[in-house]
C-alpha cells in the first residue's frame, strides 16, 4: 500500500523543517468526573511501517510509570497537535496510542493483540531496544530516577541521580549495568496510529485546510474552512 | 495580592523566549462516548489581572463557531502545554477555560457570573475590542470567512474571501465595514484561569519539577520527581 497523501506531505515539511522535533500529546483522564483533559510535549522519534501494519504509525516514548501510561489504559485515544513553525502548518492527528512497555510490565498494559502480532511480535522488543540504545545518555538516566511527579524534599535530591546512562551493555561495570536495566524496564514505546489527521496550512495565501479521514484501507479527503 | 512564583517564572521565560508565544491548548469533547481528547495550537495573547480577580488571567483567542467553543461548553477545563525551547521549559496549566463572545453570542455561551461581574461586566467587551484592532489584517479577516471546518468544494473557495481587514472603523466603505464587524461578531477571547501548574526544567542539571496547585488565595508548591 503507498502512504496516504498526508503523510507524504507531512514528511516533507519535517524534512524541510528539521527543528520541528516536539508535538503536544493530549489524552483523556477518565479517572475523574467530568474526565479531565490532559496534554504534554514529546518528541517524535520517526514513522515506522511494520510489515503487515495496514497504516503508518509515529512513536514517541514514554515513562512507564507516567501518568499518560493510566490515562491510555483508560482509553486509547489521543490527540497529537504539532505546529510546524517554519512553513505555518498545523497538524492534528487523532490517533489510536498504545503503550509498548517492557515484558516484565506487559500485564499492566492493555496493548490490542492485532498490533502485536505484527511480526509475530518480535518486531516491537527489538524497535523498544533500537530506541533506548539510540537516545543521549541523559534521557536514558531519567528513566533510572524514582517514579515522576513523585514528591521529593528539594531539588537536591535530584544530586543522587545519575546524570547519564549508556546504553544496554555498556555499563562501566555490573552495578552501573543494573541501573541501566532498571532504566530499561521503565522505558516504553508510545505507538501512535492516526485515524484522522486535520492539516492547516497558514503559510499560503489563501490559507488552506484538508481534513483525511481513514476509511478501511484508504482515506478520505475533505478541503474545509481553514 | 503579589503574583505567584509560577506566574513570575513563566512572565521571566517569555521574556527570555520572544518566539515561544504559542501553546498547545487541550480540551475534551463530551458529546462522544468515550469522551474525546482535542488539541490545538493557540497564539498567546498576554496576561491580564483586571481589578477584583484573585488569580493571574491568560488570553489567547478564538472564532466563536470553532469547535473548541463546544467543548468548553459541554466542561470549561482545558489544560495548556509550553514548551519553551530556548530554555527547555515544559509548563503545564491546567486551567479553567471561558468564552468571551460578542454580546451578540452571549446566550449561547456559558460565562460564569463572577468572571463577568469583574469591572462590572465593562472590562471584558474593552478588551475584546482591544485586542481585535491590535491584531494583524490576515487574522482579523480569518473570523469573517464561514464556519472553520466547514467543507467547500475546493482551495480556490479561499480567493473570495477578504485577504486582510482593518480594525473597527477602519473600513474604506460602508460595505467592508460590514465585513469587519462581522468579523468582529466571530471573533471571542479565551479566558484562561490556570488551578494547577507543571513546571518542568530540563535546562538545568539536575533537571527540576515543581507542581503548583491553587489552594484558596494562596498556591501550594510541591517539588516532585522530573
Amino acid at each position: 500500500m503507498s502512504a496516504p497523501r498526508w503523510k507524504k506531505a507531512l514528511e516533507r515539511a519535517l524534512d524541510a523543517n528539521k527543528k520541528s522535533v516536539v508535538y503536544s500529546f493530549a489524552t483523556v483522564d477518565l479517572s475523574v468526573q467530568p474526565p479531565q483533559p490532559r496534554t504534554r510535549t514529546v518528541v517524535h522519534r520517526g514513522f515506522v511501517e511494520p510489515k503487515g501494519a495496514s497504516h503508518p504509525l509515529l512513536l514517541t516514548t514514554t515513562d512507564i510509570r507516567a501518568a499518560k501510561v493510566h490515562e491510555l489504559n483508560g482509553d486509547a485515544n489521543a490527540e497529537l497537535a504539532w505546529w510546524i513553525e517554519g512553513t505555518q502548518e498545523q497538524w492534528r492527528l487523532a490517533s489510536r496510542a498504545y503503550i509498548v512497555p517492557h515484558p516484565e510490565h506487559a500485564e499492566q498494559v492493555k496493548i490490542p493483540q492485532a498490533l502485536f502480532d505484527i511480526a509475530d511480535g518480535h518486531f516491537w522488543e527489538k524497535e523498544r531496544e533500537r530506541i533506548f540504545n539510540s537516545l543521549s545518555g541523559h534521557m536514558r538516566a531519567s528513566w533510572a530516577r524514582p517514579a515522576p511527579g513523585s514528591p521529593i524534599p528539594s531539588y537536591d535530591e535530584g544530586k543522587k541521580w545519575p546524570e547519564k546512562l549508556g546504553g544496554l551493555g555498556e555499563g562501566k561495570n555490573e552495578e552501573e549495568e543494573q541501573v541501566i536495566r532498571k532504566a530499561f524496564e521503565n522505558f516504553a514505546l508510545v505507538v501512535l496510529q492516526p485515524f484522522a489527521v486535520d492539516y492547516v496550512e497558514l503559510g499560503v495565501v489563501p490559507n488552506q485546510r484538508t481534513k483525511f479521514t481513514q476509511a478501511g484501507e484508504t482515506w478520505k479527503e475533505v478541503i474545509v474552512v481553514p
